[in-house]
């Protein structure tokens, strides 16, 4: 596989689309601004690696030996690697994974001590969040791909993504109450994933749920067994990358758009989109190709 | 079965309840007025059947020949058919099915290229989402029986719908990322009805989900086996025709009208719908034939 | 098991929480004064029955002979005990449980007849959908533990409790079109737990779900053969009551409260909920705990 040269040279910069974008991570008021700066520093190791291939980005999480904990390193550093070049043709579809058998255990409790105080604290969850609003506002799909372990922010992390697949090994929880700190932004994704009773029984008891009991409650997409995860999960980015790029992007967005309105301002603005959708170039060649009986060829 | 005489002669008038209605179809500004007229005249064949007996009317989509495309003069019919006599007495339920093996392939794609425009594309889209709005705010239950394959916004309609009963081998799909026109509209109905990662990975993969999945994420509401779905859809359709037509027609508005709005305000409209339920004549005798231990005569 | 002494003797009082909170009950405007009065006076015979041991309050409706219907009486019952010391530090979780083989018939139609008059009415749908809210805005998490019939109001309280556990023999039902009264109220607490199709069905049809079925969609948390049902119950309620009270309640708080907002406004709500959980004293003394590997002692 080829590795993106340089996929860490570049820092982190807001593009036109998150800038434009009504649902755009949050401000500089609430974001503080010492957090968006380039995350490859020396001073900060990465914590995540990522290689890209054929409009596949694969961002591996790369610190088993702490769990992957979502630390604010780990967090910067997974918000570059989703940023680098997101307008680029050449990107088609995100793969988030992780080594080792924890997919992801959370923030790092370490962080969150008196001895950091709260502007610190304040920090962590900020570039949390913006992390997971980043990954719905990104113009392409976003997998989560999950071989163990989700936990607190870990889980919040899989909920946030627009597909999850996960092997049968897998298994989820949300157990801040144990340690006297409630997944309470977690529970944002985790609350707009599955059923209510649902996200308060895991919320209030800490305990996991397994990777079937995941997926008929709708935080996952698809659970399969460990030795076909790759495969099943890559099968779906090869679909995604054979698509139009700016046919999917327009889709993506309007989805999240729409969602949150009343019915008649979601089919407001969703007519709009396709009568949009149509006007764009690939949405004619499309439709050309589908009535000539012919393979589309995309100009995204 | 007796066929409603003069069905289609009558055209289309708003009626009360969908003018003084906050959630009524699109107004005047959004709909094209051209778009409102009789479908029934001579330049338009008609593309559904619709027979009535019982308080039971059913709409069948009868242009197998084209897969049951929801070309502009399919979707004139339909609305026809269900504004057709709304508000008369006579009308308990709505059964919309489809002659073939596919109930419907959604919008024709040759309706949809340059040769067409920007404005037919709008009027076409904006034709659909008010259809789809009519079954919200239709004063009677609108039932959908699917027997074979649901496509885009044929898939549309039958999240539209408010019950869906499908055989056993029909399954679902929102395949426009295919051919370069992403399900934009199609997932307005469908994130409303399944699950966020469901619906995602329905519209970025464009495959199709069976009806066991479709029942599991709460798309459809029943799957019986092909040779009882005419019948397990007539039980439910002959057991609302059995029901007060005006309680169910209040119960089905204060349904739709509390859904979006926070708790307080929620309780608040259905408290009052309550208790103008009760001062319903049919409120009354409802709960005198219960106490009194005979069956309710209702004047609807 | 030790009962509390004098549960009732306080009357209604609304606690500071509750006064303060956007999300309090019904203002007087709505609630009439008179509702909101003692339940334990002479006149009212109590209809619930209360025990509180180690955190844990037991509230059962104890009227099986009317099916524990939810009269007027009832729900001001219910509304006491779930009121009483609301903000003591020794109530951890509270258990709404039944007498008998229904766990509650809803509203009682003898209270619902013209001879009452619409006064009456409105007080007895505001009454109840202020306990149903209460629930919600109750500090501590509220437990329903179902074991048979709960239709129409009862099953809007089993909706509206955060967890809820039934026996396998269990089943629900929302069954007053039949006597011409539609569930718009309890519509509204079923509305949001399970899909909409789902709620339709029942409303249309009134005819009931399975405790299978009712899991499957959301409406319950667990379900168990009926002989580990209390052992189940308790221990999720054991496990609660072992967890820091000012944690829980402020997570449950925040939960209900970011819910219905746009991401962005759910992420700075629930990112400020997490530095203010952190600078409880529970918050630290849990991190603590971990980081030294001992069990916490709450302060609560």
């Amino acid at each position: 596989m080829a590795v993106v040269a340089g996929l860490r040279a570049f820092g982190v910069k807001w593009p036109s689309w998150l800038r434009r974008n009504p649902w755009a991570p949050l401000s500089a008021g609430f974001c503080s601004p010492g957090s968006a700066g380039p995350a490859g520093s020396e001073s900060e190791p990465r914590l995540t690696s990522t290689r890209q291939q054929d409009g596949i980005r694969n961002i591996v999480l790369s610190n088993p030996r702490r769990r992957n904990a979502l630390s604010l390193a780990m967090l910067k550093s997974l918000r570059s690697d989703i940023l680098h070049e997101a307008e680029s043709e050449d990107l088609k579809v995100i793969i988030i994974s992780a080594e080792g058998p924890v997919f992801s255990s959370g923030h790092d409790l370490k962080e969150l001590t008196d001895a950091q105080g709260r502007d610190y604290h304040a920090e962590v969850f900020q570039t949390c969040s913006e992390v997971m609003m980043l990954i719905r506002n990104h113009p392409v799909p976003i997998l989560a791909m999950v071989n163990g372990l989700a936990t607190a922010a870990g889980c919040q992390l899989v909920a946030s993504c627009d597909i999850a697949v996960a092997s049968d090994k897998s298994s989820f929880a949300t157990p801040g109450v144990n340690v006297g700190l409630f997944c309470s932004t977690p529970a944002v994704a985790l609350g707009r994933a599955v059923p209510r009773k649902v996200a308060l029984e895991m919320l209030f008891t800490g305990e996991p749920i397994s990777a079937q009991e995941a997926l008929r409650h709708g935080l996952i997409s698809k659970v399969v067994p460990e030795e076909q995860l790759e495969a099943e999960t890559m099968r779906i980015a090869k679909k995604i990358s054979s698509l139009s790029r700016s046919v999917v992007a327009l889709g993506k967005a309007t989805f999240y758009k729409q969602l949150p309105q009343d019915l008649r301002t979601a089919y407001f603005l969703a007519s709009q989109a396709m009568v949009d959708n149509l006007a764009l170039q690939d949405g004619q060649e499309g439709i050309e190709a589908f009535i000539q009986k012919r393979k589309p060829i995309w100009s995204h």
